[in-house]
């Protein structure tokens, strides 16, 4: 360890109780970019994060606007950079200021929006994903900084969105038509989780996704079911019928062609997810809670969950919701469905065989109208590559165990793009937990890898150096 | 006529405009008795109703409460009689000053409780069920006594209640507890609708039904569908599958004895019925709005919908139905399912079959957990009595033309309770039409129909007294 990366864990390890607050007052920003009535504080959200950027020294700190014709109400991207270490490459580091909804509230414990410390843990919605990860990135910059007299041991690019969690349409379309304002090397990802507690873990692969509404229309109007039950369609029941036809029981999916073009996981790989400390049972009691879990037969669930398609229904709107009976038959009905992919399946053609197959099973006395909402490229990433040996090296002295190779079952849209558009190797080096209810009520952040994760990333920069 | 009929249906078109006025006072009271935010409203309602019956010369005016310790929150019942016409027959008269509730309120084109008149229609939540219709049986009342000295024709008890739209729980336990305190010789409901426009209806046969919940649980809490899709089951793709084995894609019941016991129509009714001026593509264009029509083969519509056992879902709560994406998979999700039951099927007996049929059909790894929420029985009523030839002989003098016998589609629960408690015959006799939209957007009644009916029961409570 060199004296400047002593220097710069000293402070980090300083001003952690400064770090943690800074965190907990970018938490209670409810920027949650899937509702419009949150617009501004996704804003807010970001300006902070410039604010931040400009106070530990990053340069032309600035936000970039994504509304578009074709993309109305888009969240701002964050830039900065600080490109003086002329010699050393350039790291990209990616992040997001936005979270997810976080409904339903009567299941948190504390407020989504009150970040509170319960044992060694940070509870806010946006802990861990991602305003707690991307908060790492911005104190070791800022730890490198104060301990290197206002210089950083690499070059740094920073690029944090705001719609990651509604597909990432702007920082997509940013990368790809302003690839060469962000030449860089590398470009390291915060956004994953680690295997086990205490075992630090790089992502190589991730699933992409599908995210569709199905809308079907029976009657013109609501109609009573009394009065029309057994002429009148009822687009629940359709939707029923049409999802029990897009799944089997087994969990297969049953579009044509939807698994022509899969790419299964390398031998090795699979021998290694054998070798990882997993135990279905624990993880069934510990993680999900269920009776049992699901999935298709002979597959393990590391499979099923980082290598295998999947469809999920995640609402279904329309009819009435409320407490009580109200005995009507909706005109309309709406599933929201989407579908993870894998290598080598792409969104397009995925949609195209799921939205052929949804309009050849509409059943009868209904209409149904097939939108895609957003999607995202299954993506695999390199290992051979030096960066890679720099960030299982820091985490290393860090953790003072070996890194382990695994992939994720969710999507990072702008993963796809780095490799694709700005052919760069990406590290997915995540500190979350697999118990940290991301998307959940009583998301959290370990504060233990809050701060580990900001000494391996210091540790990451001074290695990348050399 | 006599001269005292004459004098009432004077005395009712001269005060139409009044008439009018004061109706769309008592639909300006938002009184959804499902809901229990509108507790204070459906009281006010219950009041304002109360005031007009002492108003008018009722006697014994009062409310009753029905909350007990089995039916909390429990919405009163209005009572009223009027018992001086010693030799006269007893008429109790019923109705529902409760409403649905008025979602989706962005379908209406008018606000449902600003009531508004337009093209001959006054429309407003409630307007024909059952506000309307109740109030034409208070005017018809206050326009006899008027034209009477303050007397009536005819011995009568008047029972208003506020729970129809959520099973009418109160006024059961009323009417089997204390049935001696409503002693009459015939029952008149105006809560259902003519066949056609100027064809005067009576109704002699409603559908039952038992309206239910099914929750599905599964995850402990909600996951994130990138993570766990693949393992954790689905609520919503459960539902599904159940909803898909409970009725077949013909709208078939598949619930084990469903239909052993159903006693089907008469030949003669089945006759009548093929009479009846009836166009099924002509129903579907104006009244349905569906691309084809649904239910069983082998049924006309009017069976199907009339004599026909039917199942529908109303809504799925649960998960994500905001606009936008979020990739959840909730930990729980309902259905709000209801069938409609036809002679001689019971609701305790059906539950138990639909029940244990949920219960055999849950797919693996989720909990099943099935709620009944409210049920009523199905019920033929006879005509083979004098009040239903008052009943035609009234109408007929109204509207020029022959009633008509049909039977309804939903539930009126108290029919059921009157005819096998009281032991009375009940006509059902009403003034809607339809496309009255009931339950839905634009609810509407037809103002001539509102003072036709007044006519019409004034000269049916003048041709009883003979």
């Amino acid at each position: 360890m060199t004296e400047n990366t002593a220097a710069a864990i000293e402070f980090a390890r300083s001003h952690r109780d400064r770090f943690v607050d800074e965190l907990k007052a970018l938490l209670r920003i409810p920027s949650i970019s899937t509702l419009p009535e949150h617009a501004g504080d996704v804003r807010h959200a970001a300006e902070s994060v410039v604010a931040e950027l400009r106070r530990i020294g990053m340069e032309n700190v600035r936000l970039i606007e994504t509304t578009t014709a074709e993309h109305p109400n888009g969240h701002p991207l964050v830039y900065a950079d600080w490109l003086h270490a002329d010699s050393a490459p350039t790291v990209l580091c990616y992040g997001h200021y936005d979270v997810q909804p976080a409904e339903p509230l009567d299941e948190w414990t504390t407020p989504p929006f009150e970040p509170t410390e319960r044992n060694g843990n940070l509870y806010a919605r946006g802990a861990v994903d991602d305003k707690g990860q991307m908060w790492m990135h911005v104190k070791a910059l800022e730890s490198l900084f104060a301990a290197n007299g206002g210089k950083l041991p690499v070059n740094v690019r920073v690029l944090i969105e705001g719609e990651e969690e509604v597909g990432g349409e702007g920082i997509a379309w940013f990368v790809r038509a302003h690839g060469d304002q962000l030449r860089a090397d590398v470009a390291l990802v915060s956004d994953t989780e680690m295997f086990a507690p205490d075992l630090p873990t790089l992502c190589v692969g991730l699933r992409g996704m599908i995210y569709t509404e199905v809308e079907v229309r029976g009657a013109r109007t609501d109609l009573h079911s009394g009065m029309y039950g057994g002429a009148a369609p009822n687009p629940f029941v359709a939707l029923a019928q049409i999802i029990t036809k897009l799944k089997d029981e087994n969990g297969r999916i049953l579009i044509p062609g939807f698994y022509d073009k899969i790419s299964p996981p390398t031998q090795d790989e699979l021998k290694a997810w054998k070798a990882l400390p997993f135990d279905e049972e624990h993880y069934r009691q510990t993680e999900v809670g269920s009776p049992e879990l699901t999935g298709e037969p002979g597959y393990s669930v590391l499979e099923r969950t980082w290598a295998r398609p999947t469809l999920d229904v995640h609402g279904m709107p329309g009819g009435f919701i409320g407490a009580g009976a109200k005995t009507v038959i909706p005109a309309k009905a709406i599933a929201k469905i989407s579908m993870r992919l894998v290598p080598n399946q792409t969104p397009a053609e995925a949609f195209a065989q799921y939205k052929a197959s949804v309009e050849s099973i509409a059943p009868r006395g209904v209409e149904v109208v097939v939108r895609l909402i957003h999607s995202g490229d299954p993506i695999v990433v390199s290992t051979d590559n030096p960066y890679v040996k720099s960030a299982t090296t820091a985490m290393h002295e860090v953790f003072g165990t070996e890194t382990v190779f695994v992939r994720g079952g969710g999507s990072i849209p702008i993963v796809g793009d780095f490799v694709r558009e700005l052919k760069i190797p990406t590290l997915m080096m995540g500190f979350g937990l697999p118990d940290d209810n991301l998307h959940a009520p009583n998301e959290k952040f370990h504060l233990a890898n809050f701060h580990r994760g900001i000494e391996s990333i210091i540790r990451f920069f001074c290695l990348v150096q050399a």
